[in-house]
């Protein structure tokens, strides 16, 4: 057992702190301005830092770092070698990732295309997002549902022909309000009468096929994240694609859905990890910085005490997260099975915590567009619905653990 | 001991659950509508509906219902006998309380000036107010210092011959953007070098005096609140009035804010009993009506442990609310001391779980648009700063806590 | 709605604090040797120090108030009158109850003999009772079955001509281990075949009846609750009482468990009420006795929260527990019902909560015998099985909200 | 980073794990059978199973493994490679730590000889403990005074020519009632006008020292703890030793108690992990093994959200506590200072938590001696003023937390 991060590991960690304090944090307002300025204000990806920031990164080497090694497009990082990264990209939320092309939802995407697409699909679809010429969206949850039971999606995909139609309604599909996201991945029925997992399938869908429309963007506490692109309702009204556009084989939607999760989970609670530590930075400052009653707050037990509490929770989180990153590489997705489910509930509470103590000292500004504190409130919460609320991962972890104790003798 | 309200008060309930059931709630989207077509999005307070219900709720004897009865412009309720009403109003948070023309931040502005104020202020200022003709906001709360702290406020008031001249920064002052809002009554010191609660004054200060500019509006996680009139920050540049418009005389600053907070606490504490019944009502409903993995989700016991736990607890808290206001009635502000800080400490905290939980219910669509309760988080997360963060109101209560038993014998 | 006691209740009020002050906790240590001195030390209602104790209590009228006022061997008082009362012994928990033959399990047993007794059951066993002369059980629970589950219970109870005959087994049977207890009441299964709630009935059974063995005492954390009567495990082999010892008919003993159970649980919390006003008491008096890293601890903010939380807590339980009895006395248990469950459910994570804290404000001391926190906890932690665990109490109040909120029309 | 043990430890869980189930917990009841045939209840430490046993461990290779393998009569373990035995010992918490020869406070007395003791107090005591031949206990902790500052510590140890005389009150003493303990390592002041950290120093105490006398027991939660020693209150009047008795030189006391304190810490928390496991264990099978309204418990939402919280908790805590043996391995007790304060905050509340939801899923029988989780609940409630409370450890946590930040540049 050794806790240490390889020497490279090491040595890239260096590398992005430095990257993030002198270039990446500082080009926020930039970054901020010159998005106010654009034609169209879901347009982020163009932003020109955005681009300059990604070109230094490429050259930093640094880019779609988020790519585990099998994938033959991959710069060869293990998901225990990106685990820190994603962790110190979560310190600039909104900026950071995508300056190593490594946001959501592109990154589940390009996993899917890497390991499930045609050649076609990849020339046409995967290469461009590599190279972040393009954005895309995953088009799974539906409203009308509860989608965490993914037998119960509803939209059709039906086979016509060289063609396959869509018809449907999704919501919370993010960054599909971007001019610049020019595909979607969608999951549908194929076959209503097949086996429970076999009745889904993920078909690519060029944003401006005819027949798909933006009914509205949805907000997350009053915001509308158009700075990383929205989250956008739409519908599917006999839309059309080439049934070349159909990943993998009929039927293999839900096992797709699958592979696409567990890499997601670990690059969500690593850059929620960030999240945390930045929050906890600025609660340590404001609470020095801060005098009430004729003491700075960081004098007052109870502040001391939530501090401390941050700090003991989040390291017990961190080494959970990356505990499942190597059992990830080493025994795969399945062999990590209960540890993607436990950091999935794990993560969002414990950084909720924190970033309620952290918004509690700051006073009122700490949920005000002063600070990052209620943004971040805000997209952290959503994780505790993010691919199904917390009580169902809870529901499934309990029954796997009863079972495994029902099969072993009873103790010692 | 007696825990039913008299006949006379349950008659002013059930014409209030009328008026809010056939009323108000109907009337919700035209307000927004409404709303959306003033020329000025923040005039929320002159739309027509609005403006109709005013009127029917004169009608109904529901007018200015929350002025205690003791001021002479009072319809003569107690705060015993408000309390209920204030509740009810608390399930249509942005449209009943101005409805019936209880809605902060005019209350306390109006009971200042009933209590305190001139015949000249009256006539000018609460005469309107009560009429609902204008608005009015409350500049207390300053960007740089912690305001629970009231010996910390920075804003000067300084006596020029006749008049007084302002100076300072002000923030989160509700409603002053709203271009109906006439006047800001403003706490500042007048006496730097009096004894500490002697160094503050109230004043009146017209929203059009030159010299007093909105610097930007304040957002709450992504909420402007426009339709109650956003919270302004405010630059006050040598913005001179006369020096009759000072309420009380100098130096009463400190008393006349103590006398506010009282009746205004039972106010928020009681619609926010009101928001919490709300988020029950809506997270029963969803509970039955939702479908996940083949049961409604009202059939999992995790969800019912919500439940019942919002009951139980929103149970006690009324029947605390009610106590203080009672108390208040019999044996005046005073002597509530601990109950009106207890209240203020358990509100916002019961209220703020059983909205997590409802929300945590309606799955994504909680932190959305689509229901009130996201919003509603947002409105009810600010109470716990409101009048200084919970952890002042906690250790002043411990301390007097503390005291009592040291002067009581030991027990029994 | 009032919030005061009538004058009569707060000269009672008046009377029990001086009693509770001036001669019972006086003695407790009194008690606590000449318990040491009997020659079983399981026979602590004998202690002559407890027997002067109750000759004062009846002189000064304090005598069976739990008994509630419908019943003709009452002092006349209702459930609302006598919860303050209830309240005030919770402070010396275990020698104030039966100072004014007021504890548990005698009370329900009084209560059930007086409202379905026979006259010779009356005469036989509920008049030593009243006078205290002598100390029953009720033996309910069983350990092979979750006994929540009323219709779990399995102890039949057999007639044989003149006879009823008893096999079965019971647990937790508080009091049985005391000579001085000369009776059981005793559920069982009269009728498997039978609906589900009448198949059980309630009899009589002499403890000293052949055939009825204790096998031993449980243990709570360490404690056997000798003070107390202990809590026996019991063996019903073929034991015979005559057919005149049941209570009521065949088939009433889920009813008259149902009616035992509204007046016990208000006892219970409002005692309960009192054992954590006695922690609060202990802890302000120790939090500003000691010293460490050179202050009092009280002047720690941590410890403070902790005060602040246990006062604002248990001033809202309280009003829940007397409301529940005001609505047991004027629209019956069947009316508060909820309410009962409620404060079932509230009353012992909040005490529970409060004696932790408490406790660890007195280091490991208030772990030990040198204080009585470690032993309330005890004692309050059993409350959250009794009559079945929170669970259960919570999963019945939430379906009952549940069907409230479909039946009625959506908010307003 | 590596999350496996090599191949050694592995061996080693392996060996003691099928020791455990095979000869440990079979165990249990031979002990408790002899331990009340002894003589004198306290003497637990001579009772031939515990004996036959401590014969088996020292053939397996499990003897003494506690001893990190820097001390010459280390049988070569690390922290890291001690840790898994350490948690697999709290599955049968009283025996199997003295099985192996590693149970408090005779490990940390062992390791203080080794470290500091001069040969001739190794030879005299450090030998026959490491043998099991005798055992000890560490009287640091007094009534009067909060220990958790070592400055506050009033037992005076004063040179008389060749001898030190000792004056003062221990309490909380645990083995010291055990006949078989033969030696107690005291902490006093030799020099209060000393600096604050060089007041005090370390001395041995043969336990039959004329003027040391046993004035009580005190009692857990009702427990006497005489299977593992009791915890003694101790009175030293004029108890003279001789000088060669000083453990190294005069005011080192300070130094040798922080030395003390890491890998106790560290076996303390491993041992609770293993407490909470045995806790899950008994959890999920009593869950499935009981029916209450026609469904297994553990068919229960709520049940399953405690057991999947546990399991998801219990994972975070292991990995930081073995992150801490490792560094302390690494980098030594001072740069695992701040991991060291954590495991020391989060094992005891996490264990805690974890056996309260043990106990209510088994009802009232969870309480009771039926199971060992009462027991263990007040064991590790202990833990959370072992040492000082938890409290003193968070305050210094977040001190150095807050500095950390401020020293830092902001994030980035």
């Amino acid at each position: 057992m050794d806790f240490t991060f390889d020497a490279q590991t090491q040595q890239r960690i260096q590398t992005l702190e430095s990257f993030l304090a002198e270039r990446i944090v500082p080009s926020e307002p930039t970054f901020h301005e010159q998005l106010a300025a654009q034609e169209n204000r879901w347009e982020w990806s163009t932003v020109p830092v955005l681009k300059q920031l990604q070109q230094e990164a490429r050259d930093l080497g640094l880019w779609n770092v988020f790519l585990p090694k099998e994938h033959a497009d991959s710069p060869g990082l293990s998901n225990l070698e990106y685990a820190p990264l994603a962790e110190i990209t979560g310190r600039s939320m909104h900026l950071a990732p995508p300056a190593l092309n490594c946001s959501a939802p592109d990154t589940g995407n390009m996993e899917v295309l890497s390991l499930f697409g045609s050649p076609e699909q990849k020339e046409r679809w995967l290469k461009p997002l590599l190279a972040a010429e393009i954005r895309s969206a995953f088009a799974m949850t539906e409203p009308d549902v509860a989608s965490s039971d993914a037998t119960n999606i509803a939209t059709r995909i039906e086979r016509d022909g060289d063609h396959y139609v869509l018809n449907g309604r999704k919501w919370w599909i993010t960054g599909a309000m971007n001019p610049n996201c020019e595909v979607l991945i969608v999951m549908g029925k194929t076959d209503p009468d097949a086996s429970r997992h076999r009745q889904q399938s993920m078909i690519l869908v060029p944003r401006d096929t005819p027949g798909l429309t933006v009914k509205r963007g949805m907000e997350v506490f009053g915001y509308d994240d158009h700075e990383h692109g929205g989250h956008a309702e739409l519908v599917f009204e006999d839309v059309r694609v080439p049934a070349s556009n159909l990943i993998g084989e009929e039927g293999a939607g839900f096992a797709i859905a699958q592979a696409r999760l567990g890499p997601g989970r670990i690059h969500h609670c690593m850059r929620s990890i960030g999240v945390a530590e930045a929050a906890i930075d600025l609660m340590c400052r404001r609470a020095t910085g801060r005098v009430a009653f004729g003491r700075p707050i960081a004098a007052q037990g109870v502040v001391r005490d939530w501090i401390a509490e941050s700090r003991v929770r989040i390291e017990q989180l961190r080494l959970l997260v990356l505990k499942t990153a190597w059992l990830m590489d080493t025994v795969g997705n399945r062999g990590a099975h209960t540890e993607i489910q436990a950091i999935k509930i794990a993560t969002p509470q414990t950084v909720q915590w924190i970033l309620d103590k952290a918004i509690q000292v700051h006073g009122a500004g700490g949920l005000s567009q002063d600070f990052p504190l209620a943004a971040a409130y805000a997209g952290i919460r959503t994780l505790r619905f993010a691919d199904g609320p917390d009580e169902v991962h809870k529901n499934s972890l309990a029954k796997a653990e009863i079972a495994r104790h029902l099969t072993e003798p009873a103790d010692g």
